[in-house]
């Protein structure tokens, strides 16, 4: 146990999970709520899962081990079983309508906001619980799934505020690049390390370009601070058949580069069908654009994927412009709801990283700019006093507005301060002679602060008594909203 | 890992673990946002702790063990420290409020939902997850904070369409069973066991009575079917003490009972304020009653404890008509941040059990009433005619009108079923005939519905062709915009 030298516990949060404070909050709630209506228009249905499962429903054993991955946290339960906190939601999905395969509608159509967790060394940006916002369709074979998903994201980033030219959906299909390294015979089991090794190089294309990439998947690259990284010796045809899939290439060439590969060949011909129906709808390149340069769901995709990608620039902790970038992404996973069951069920989603988003959103201004008020304070003059100042807030709450006596021990100068912490927009004051003369004292706290700035002197100050009006005690409510009135107009 | 007999992992939800569908999600995101509302009216704050944190910052240590009580969640990290799973909003608010104080105005007012764990065995009613919505006041040392949690409960309830006379806050103090243990001569460190046994007898007064609780507090309790349970074996004077806190007591008698109790008579002194504070805001014996025969929070409670109870009468397992009871509690726990801290931090809060209280909604008819329509879907006549289909729900969805376009790859009639099965108001079908006419069909499937019930000829059926109108296909999104806010009305 950690406590401190005088055996008190020490009050401190784990590495890599955040407390979420009011603005957060609010702003990610303003996020999600708008989120959710595009899905609920496109007609998804919302559904969520418990936030532990058995680990064997997401597939998190290791190889040849009775340990779940290290990846997630995991503990068992009273019967020895292993069950883990969600790393994702879409294993967690998987296990949802294979469970309930019989009595959901097919298509299943359905989006969800939840908690995951990873369980890894934390760093900056990456944490340990973070929110997920999904939306899968299980049970749709056709493109034209992975076609809506992509529409759909475009339309939601658009309802966040994104500008178009702002944003672009990417698509690529995992098809592709196994068909090109088929081409490039790297093809078969045994050689699967080095297509990882290729596939990392193929992912640096955005950071080095064509060439750091050429030779990464050859001789290897020594960047400018002179560290060197293997390369994956790969012979010049097979790089050729690899950078051709980079860039902006037009498919038709890339079918002839890859033709060797029926897999290639198939996803190119899913790749333009996607094209089709998006440009059908009426979603430009600025918005839905194929590129067959994003490697992306080494894991469990099995055809189209998709990159949601932030295009404007921000400056990164080294000082660099660069463009905001990634903020969720998704694909086909075939493969997933029938590791459940005896038939295979299609299946394609997107999954948007909610804290990534709600920053870039941040970034534009687009969310948490509306200020929310903290309550009237009431202050507390007079001890014995307390049910009238309690009736005051009361009644100023059944008018509807945000209200609250005063609830700590302190004097009046540390009770406007509360005020002031709390952003307050008034004081309310009663002190015996205010109650004798049947009065109230309500203070505009805003414009308390711009008076007191210009008033140096603290005696002229009080003097003044600035921002300051006294009502009938019949009138506070009357007073209070309209001075709330005045102040949301000014 | 658990397979069938295929080798297919089996898709199985834990015990005591759910998943929520849209109907359960839509009804408590609605009666969230009204208990929020009301917490905000307040002038309270949201802010939320991650669901993990260091089992010790959570007070779950056993003693003398250097492992975690068996009634959380735990693991260790990487780091090998133990972690948990949150299993209320209690301990890590306290965390928080410690680990901010400096920052944090004061008094401070926060509210949060939040997900809570308990490694228990699972039961009816008893879940391993569960939702709880907290608000706390930390750092107000008065009895008017504890008032004010009453307060805010009562219009809470309100605010979720509970009628006045259909609950109750009910109110005690912990320092009164403390002091009615003192006068009863049950002080003392050494008795500890004996006082829980005479807590557990006295927490029986709702279901046995005077006569019952005499009993156990007494020589044993034997019931209907022969059971017996062993008493306190208190003498008369000590049951006697003990019994006057139970039922309608007023509380000036109360006060010589336990005069001996320095304890005692500061609890009833409080009881007394809290009762003045309320009654002077306006709130009657209906709504917020002190009712020394509460026995609540045995853990962490030192002063004042509520609990909200719905009184209209339900049927239970048994087959019994009882009281629907409890659906929250709290009181003032001004122990658990000083853990963290060098000096002692008063503070109050009150827990509802969200689940339960949605519950108790639905059969009171308050939650959930409102139909949520599926999409309009459109049909899929033709697959080369896909691309004119999106274009349909594009247009629809563009109007803000909720629309799907058929993603599956069955035939009309699964289409209509599947129609059906979303809860759709409208299926669009446009086959190669309507387009060549420039035409769109809309079927109204309610009416379809309704009609089909009347014509049990299926020809006939056909051939009259109900409920279902052809308009051009420049009108679309105003015919079926002009329909749905018929249905909306009808």
């Amino acid at each position: 146990m950690s406590t401190t030298s005088d055996n008190k516990t020490a009050a401190r949060l784990p590495r890599g999970l955040v407390d979420r404070t009011a603005d957060d909050i609010r702003a990610m709630d303003e996020m999600t709520s708008k989120i959710r209506q595009t899905y609920e228009l496109y007609g998804f249905e919302p559904v969520e899962t418990p936030i532990i499962e058995y680990t064997d429903a997401l597939g998190k054993f290791l190889p040849d081990q009775d340990r779940p991955n290290e990846g997630v946290f995991s503990f068992q339960d009273d019967d020895e079983q292993w069950l883990s906190l969600r790393y994702d939601l879409t294993a967690p999905l998987a296990r949802y309508v294979a469970e309930n395969y019989e009595r959901l509608p097919k298509p299943y159509r359905s989006f969800r906001a939840g908690w995951v967790f990873r369980n890894e060394k934390p760093g900056p940006g990456r944490f340990r619980q973070f929110m997920q916002f999904d939306a899968d369709t299980v049970g749709a074979p056709s493109v034209s799934a992975d076609a809506e998903m992509c529409m759909m994201m475009a339309d939601t980033l658009e309802a966040l505020g994104i500008a178009r030219g702002d944003y672009v959906i990417r698509v690529n299909n995992r098809k592709v690049l196994d068909g090109a390294m088929e081409a490039a015979r790297l093809a078969g089991d045994t050689l699967a390390g080095v297509r990882l090794n290729a596939l990392r190089a193929l992912d640096k294309f955005d950071k080095f370009g064509l060439e750091g990439v050429s030779l990464l998947l050859g001789p290897g690259r020594r960047d400018e601070s002179g560290d060197f990284t293997k390369g994956c010796a790969l012979e010049g045809d097979q790089i050729a058949i690899l950078l051709s899939i980079l860039g902006d290439q037009p498919l038709h060439s890339l079918a002839d580069t890859i033709a060797a590969s029926v897999r290639g060949v198939e996803g190119i011909e899913e790749l333009k069908t996607i094209e089709e129906l998006v440009r059908s709808a009426g979603y430009g390149e600025d918005r839905i654009k194929i590129d067959t340069s994003v490697v992306r769901g080494l894991e469990y995709y099995t055809g189209p994927v998709f990159e949601a990608e932030l295009l404007f620039p921000v400056t990164n902790e080294d000082g660099q412009v660069v463009r905001f970038g990634s903020v969720g992404g998704g694909g086909r996973y075939d493969g997933l709801v029938g590791r459940f069951l005896k038939e295979d069920v299609p299946a394609t989603g997107f999954s948007i990283g909610v804290s990534r988003l709600a920053s870039a959103l941040k970034t534009l201004g687009k969310l948490g700019a509306k200020r929310t008020r903290g309550p009237v304070v009431v202050l507390v003059m007079d001890k014995s006093a307390i049910a009238s100042y309690q009736t005051m807030v009361a009644e100023l709450r059944a008018a509807g507005i945000r209200a609250e006596m005063y609830l700590g021990s302190s004097g009046m100068k540390a009770q406007m301060k509360y005020a002031d912490r709390r952003d307050a927009p008034l004081a309310i004051i009663e002190g015996s002679n205010e109650r004798e003369a049947g009065e109230v004292q309500i203070k505009d706290l805003d414009l308390g602060k711009e008076m007191s700035k210009e008033i140096a002197d603290n005696e002229t100050w009080r003097a003044s008594r600035p921002a300051q009006v006294t009502v009938k005690r019949a009138d506070l409510v009357a007073e209070v909203s309209r001075m709330l009135a005045a102040m949301a107009e000014g």
